[in-house]
């Protein structure tokens, strides 16, 4: 065991609050407790989180509508997306050292070993652990991570700001990546002045290309507008959204659009218009099975459309959403609340209340 | 008027055969009649077709089941897969003399002064010329086309077999390389004993994918063996086709699935099982509107699912696609018949009665 | 003829002013002379040019030391890269009116029937005519051009800014494209101050890449610290010019590197230092079989280094590029000199004297 | 401790034998000893090998040649490509058992937490391992590997075939993928009889490519012949080998080059001819230094040359390569003595007398 191992150790407390689910399903609530610090493994890291983002995902997997339940795997905290600081390294870890900054990312770890993990698709592993579903998650603010899956912070961005880019800008940077979108293109995000539409119109721009949000309010439009959109589009006052959209994109339509929020799959391949070659990217989960696209093949010949869908990003996507962060590309578009008041965070995220990203600080 | 042109003008006779449209719409019949040989203009060049393919959109054009009738635009010949020879160059043309072999796509010509004709996606221009439908096709035997848009033929390549390349060889090229599929990758056809399937088949099977066919009868069967399916699921005798698909592909599922009979758009997600960042490639056109393709978003986001239409093949595409035929990769798949029996032929066609394709020798 | 086009030729001058080419050599001279007004033939349009960009190839062409001599050709007038107006059209012309602006490129036409004509490598082709070598360039202010090679101008860029953008923008903008660079990526424009690289530097700032200039003196400090570099490396006053471009670049290397000034082949692969899978693209031509690269393959190998040379960019990136200038993102850079100047302004160009870009105004 | 561990350490003996590199530097030898066989760490497997490949790289690192010695790590036996059986598991393996076929790789193990790991250039880690050279190669019977870098063998490859695939087809797959070369392209092999160039070979003509090999001797040509090169160059009966390719190649030239046998790196750039966009791969490691390309910028403008450097390739690139051996696509072409022989054969690998891969048999 290392001197600095040692050294730490006094500092590692027994215990440390959490927030738990009580009553997981649709009436579920959450509440913060005092739970018991986990031991790492090995090969394993401790971290303490000093923040975790709060995600629709989260919200999900509590009311268990997603067809998995946390209580199965005993889970009791969801999160995956926390930043802190190494406290303790497992005896065979030699990539972090005590005191190091560090990520948690909506998957735990992968199998390491199979096609999927070695190519770019380690997250589609068919033996990843989910982050919050299939082991304790960020809401716990001490943390056991495989050593080689957590994620190098680098010096410059705030944790508040590197916890959410764990998962919704490095889920969104993948999907503008997998989009094939150049800069100079039109990138429509509906619902784009919440958590993960906002960080894709950040990162959309510093990529060159040209932001659209649909969504509406007067903060959401605020916001969007501040992060770089072109144009916003209030579907709430504007008769006809797609038309909207359709005129600012050159009246054309728009070379891509990315579905963050499930209610809009419904009418996103409105907004490409005519446009030749652009996809519609599905990234955003709702309820199983109830949601249909509604296309016909004809349009996908004619106009060279494409659908598809991306997941989480890899560790090479979120290190690379983290330097746009470090570069000030991603700048703070959350609102930071205690750990204390996480609960009722929990239930504005549920009601769809926020605008940006709710991030608690544990430290508050 | 160069010397050349003088020399072949005496052999161009004032009429030819032609196959034409009676009574537009779902009766439709086809008679074969002498139309009068029509004149080139200055960057023109006029063909004497030695054979014409004929391809399943003939039908839809002559049912006017796509929205578009030929008779709007005074066209009573479809038809759009032709090869021949140039008998007569306008007065402009340099890039063409008279005995060059000269193939006829389905599209005639496009602005060539878009943002799509300086890409890769010249044929989605909007003024693009679509043969047999905006301007007579190859069912007549004496064509006039731009001299910037025809298709040079190498030599070693039978007309019999070009003329089927310049459409369906070259549509589904194109989707073959829109897909991204690598070598060694499951690419599946279902319908692939048809006209287009089985020119994909063997052009997958050139580019290193392992093709698998989903059709029925043991026609179908021996011709997309010999053309190289690894597999062939007959979905008449086969309980699950989409099982015995999958348990031919690694147990997971095929990569891509190249859909050119429209029937097969509401299983065709099936196929891919569960392959991670597998494509559904829409080519087959069929009845406007009634077909769904029936994905919930979820599907397309944990199993990074794509689905992309394509259509005709560009100068390129076609191009390739004969070049592998001159290397004897895409090989004699069709039933010729003699001009006369044309309207017959387009009969079974549209019964859906043909095993690979028909091509119509104009000179038997 | 078109009502439009009689219009017009009421302001068509039977001459033009026209800097020409005196002792074609190592001690050429430019001179302005009138000359006559060409005619358009059936599918050109004449254009009255409001501006030409100079560009360091008109030297080249004007020495003879690329191998190739305007003389051979009976070309007087180099330059290739202007904007104007159509005054004129052919009679087959559909695709332009009289008053359209319109854009001269390096390239002034090609075969449009070849295998790299139909690929996105036009300007490749064995056919293709050179603009101010094979053919009358754009120091004489009516020119004529095939109608489907020249290049619309959008609204919004003002001629003296489209000019240059004809060569130098789109050179560098292709070269960006083919460089595979990503958003977030170092790319290094050693002559970063001159007349392509300053147009580079702009580009790859808008497509999210993050630009280092090489050069020296204040002025080109100033110039490209304004145009988005965020390092300029003096090599005058630097002593290891390449340690500083390492440093800037995260103390690992360059993942690109665009060599527009000759002069810097010698030591461009220094800038990518050790990073893994870095480009050098060459751009810039100089004298032919005196500058090697001086690489061994063992770096190639172990680095997973590329070098790549391209050249003018298609219609396609022109009108890429010009759409970033109308967007904003292209601004001014260049010094504007009346068509009186030309003589002295070439002068100064061919002793390296010049920041940016220069000019030509025809009008004043 | 699993049974099947138990089970197996029965068998597992005290000494193995290994080929040992006497007198490391210009003048050394190989002899075979008994050594002790190793014992796998937690995160590691011991694997018995039962067969390793000798690839022209052992030869550098016993001259000592490329600037690294293994003597330096205190190693003593070279060999970087051998197929055998797990038969110990460290305590916390879980993705291995007992009597799993393994592979060893070129790369004995990463850091797998750097950017260059996260993505598809892990082998270029700066923390990579290389087999052979800072660990105990491939050369002593029974080796150890950490559990997460060893490659699985599927059924149906005999470990004569798999040792060879685990460097030279895994290396020359990689050289392929990233050449970009399409079916239907010319691939030019310099060496190609040799022991990686004959795997290049059967990997281009399956995945489409069509292969020409430049080489000596009638073995050679038998053998590139039998394997699928289209066009076979006998360098020392062929005046012009440069021509006689592009002849070969449409008259026009090559649209890859690989260059696995270093003393084709002066000539490789004269393969490709006139083609548009060709590529030259290096592969072939050889004495630092000495090597130049000779190209000037010139020509990779006009031409669109690319000159590229690839490495051995990743685990997807060894799995892949492993995949068209399953199918039967990649033959044996080795010649098989057994491990007594290994001195005497390594003597034949330095003096260039190989044709094909020779592969030690440690049962025989």
């Amino acid at each position: 065991m290392s001197p600095a191992m040692t050294l730490s150790e006094v500092d590692i407390p027994t215990h440390c609050k959490a927030g738990v689910v009580i009553n997981e399903g649709p009436n579920f609530e959450v509440k913060v407790e005092m739970v018991q610090v986990p031991q790492p493994g090995p090969n394993d890291i401790l971290i303490r989180l000093n923040a975790t983002g709060l995600c629709a995902s989260d919200i999900h997997y509590m009311q268990g509508d997603l067809g998995m339940a946390m209580s199965t795997f005993g889970v009791r905290s969801p999160g995956h997306e926390g930043a802190g600081v190494v406290v303790k390294v497992g005896e065979n870890v030699t990539t972090w050292k005590v005191g190091d900054r560090a990520g948690i990312k909506p998957v735990m770890d992968t199998c390491s070993n199979c096609e999927l993990c070695w190519s770019d698709k380690e997250t589609y592993c068919s033996a990843a652990i989910q982050t919050g579903l299939m082991t304790t998650g960020t809401y716990q603010q001490y943390i056991v991570s495989p050593a080689r899956y957590a994620t190098p912070i680098p010096d410059g961005i705030p944790d508040e700001i590197a916890a959410p880019i764990m998962c919704s800008a490095s889920t969104i940077y993948r999907s503008l990546v997998e989009s094939g979108l150049k800069p100079g293109h039109w990138a429509v995000f509906p619902g784009g002045g919440g958590g993960v539409g906002i960080q894709g119109v950040q990162l959309a721009k510093a990529m060159g290309m040209r932001p659209i949000v649909v969504d509406t309010g007067a903060a959401k439009r605020e916001l969007a507008t501040r992060m770089g959109a072109e144009t916003f589009v209030d579907f709430a006052e504007t008769p006809d959204a797609a038309a909207a959209v359709i005129a600012a994109a050159d009246g054309v339509g728009a070379h891509g659009v990315f579905v963050t929020a499930p209610a809009a799959y419904k009418v996103a391949t409105l907004y490409v218009g005519n446009r030749v070659g652009a996809v519609v990217m599905c990234i955003g989960l709702g309820q199983t099975g109830t949601i249909l696209l509604g296309e016909d093949p004809f349009r996908f010949i004619v106009r060279n459309l494409t659908i598809k869908g991306t997941m989480v990003g890899s560790r090479e996507d979120t290190a690379a959403a983290l330097d746009f962060a470090r570069r000030g590309k991603l700048q703070q578009i959350c609102e930071v609340v205690p750990i204390d008041r996480l609960p009722e965070a929990v239930q504005r995220l549920r009601r769809g209340e926020v605008a940006g990203r709710i991030v608690v600080d544990f430290n508050q």
